[in-house]
């Protein structure tokens, strides 16, 4: 599947919190830390456990930018 | 200012590109690319320039994860 | 690539209308029209024409319910 | 109330799954299943029940577009 | 229509800038500015023009905070 | 931090619920009541308490205008 977003940052998942609905992932991608927040239902659809190889999907209309 | 956002990834501006009302503006974040599209007002505003500091800013709800 | 989206409907394309940097590409699902607001240069990078199989795709925290 | 969301997806209420604070809502459009993430206080509000007739209410640029 | 989004901020259209797709909408709500950015086509079919009453919509997940 | 979001509004924290992960914040800007939903994590990290200085913090794109 090829998808529209613009940013799809490949890195491996470190990191995985379950709450009741809601699941933070945080995925190291070259060093840089990036967190998704994601339904429990979808980290179980996917198989996501620490150490595996996955990306961070973001459109661009959903990045903002921030200066000092 | 201190905001939210899980996910505030510092790099280097490297491209801008300015349509009518829109600009797409592109971050190297230790050497991951990351797009932002946000107003040509909000280019101006905050002065930004190839090669000046700046963060990608990203709610954590914002991210999504794929696995191939 | 499987993603944590929650929403990926499959239809057809009946329509793509480019603006200078957005474009507007209309998605039947089912007799059902979905539209999408994405970048030329995605419509460019996923080919997409009228009449090709594509999916709406849509983070279940992107979609709100309303009641009359 | 009339909204400028260019989706608005009108079908039933097949399922509503609530956590702490957020609650999974399934409504068949045309037969798709759409899935919304809304507060559970929404759905209070909302007085949504199995059955009825509801919306989902999707801006087109939270809408990403994907391809096989 | 009633909607699950939290936060339905009613007020008076001050100005409305239209580009080729996007259109920016400003809401004065209490004396506090809001903007909207949604597109053309909302912008005719809501019939939108200066002085007006008009709510801005937003889901509560789409809000951040900040502090100094 | 300067951020591209052209929303920055400026209000007191009048009220803070937690749930397992995410937590709804409510800011009285100038009288008008705005609610975040953003993670616990962020509630610790910005130190949020009841009647502190704080911002709701929104992108033009994701505000939606709605007319009665």
């Amino acid at each position: 599947m090829k998808i529209s977003a613009r940013n799809i940052l490949k890195g491996k998942v470190v990191d995985i919190v379950k709450g009741t609905t809601t699941a933070h992932v945080r995925i190291d991608v070259n060093g840089t830390i990036v967190t998704a927040s994601i339904t429990n239902e979808s980290v179980d659809d996917l198989g996501l456990v620490k150490g595996m190889t996955a990306s961070a999907v973001i459109k661009a209309s959903d990045v903002m930018v921030a200066v000092e």
